[in-house]
């Protein structure tokens, strides 16, 4: 692609880096880039620029946050007594858009890995122990992913908390078949956490 | 999505208006953003500046160019008697990487298309007849895209350039069969001007 010329090259290859853009979709971009105003070009670059500036975690739960507090940690509205355990910010922001939970959060920033050489140091989990230690918490709910990294995390955690005293009361989201959604399709494992936690009839 | 920061909010919004971007796949760069190393979102960042300071478009022949001429058009080793004309960089892109023309290039920056309101003074046809008339070309190849608009265009290049004096010869790219296709799925337009246009056996 010499004839392309340098920076044009260079810029197709920082869009490649990203996530889910090979070289074709990358080329698109740029040439889109090309052709538009500069004030819109740079509206991007700045708004990259803006976020590595601005954007940090929260002291208390590590979500994302541009202040030292986050949003909801800052907000006096929320139900103070239940911590909700998740593994990333987008995590936070799924329960968040249910509506359903108004207790505060403890962001872990990933999940239990060996194979990836990601242990509890590289997690905020001494952070959230802590958190847990010096809190008046009456419930955790852990809501890692449902897999097999995401469960093995819960349960390290379990672990560390257990020397809490008075100790305190863990609970995890509900497993089982998606509501809408057909039986034919389920997989095995969804069904039979089905089963195992069947629900009395309301 | 009130849960996002403003700044991270502000940076989905600027991906999305990208090409082939929705709102998922912004997200999910964004996430890769807030996690990679600032230096490696600002060289993003950066490359997108560069670009929109740097590149311009050459003063021959409307290539892309980061000096007053593009490579091409500063190239003495290329025939200085034939010019290809194509819509796009992309398109002159293309015929590059056949390896199979070494004359010179003008890029039109579009088609016309009446419907979205393109005519002649949105693409570089004057520039082009001025070029041909003080020019010494023996030949112009049209390689304006196979499509209605594409072949439109050409035609109305063609008139303005049959006041030139002397006439200049004026040839378009072969058309016909794909090589490396299947005669059963070949479209009717292309069989036909595959037939139309057929060569003897050499």
């Amino acid at each position: 692609m010499s004839e392309l010329t340098e920076s044009v090259t260079r810029m197709i290859k920082e869009f490649e880096k990203l996530p889910g853009l090979g070289k074709k979709s990358a080329e698109r971009i740029a040439y889109h880039l090309l052709k538009v105003e500069k004030v819109e070009a740079l509206a991007l670059a700045d708004a990259i620029y803006a976020v590595k500036e601005n954007v940090r975690y929260c002291k208390h739960c590590f979500n994302l946050a541009e202040q030292e507090l986050c949003e909801i940690c800052r907000n006096p509205k929320r139900n103070q007594a239940i911590l909700c355990v998740v593994e990333q910010p987008r995590d936070l922001i799924a329960l968040e858009q249910t509506g359903r939970y108004d207790g505060l959060y403890h962001v872990l920033l990933g999940r239990l890995a060996p194979l990836d050489k990601i242990g509890p140091d590289q997690l905020t989990i001494s952070a959230l122990v802590d958190r847990v230690k010096t809190g008046s918490f009456l419930e955790i709910v852990m809501a890692t992913n449902p897999t097999v990294e995401g469960d093995s995390t819960a349960l390290y955690i379990i672990k560390q908390l257990e020397s809490v005293r008075p100790p305190i009361k863990v609970t995890r989201l509900a497993r089982g078949v998606t509501t809408g959604s057909d039986l034919q399709f389920a997989n095995k494992e969804m069904l039979a956490d089905a089963l195992e936690e069947r629900q009395s009839f309301r």
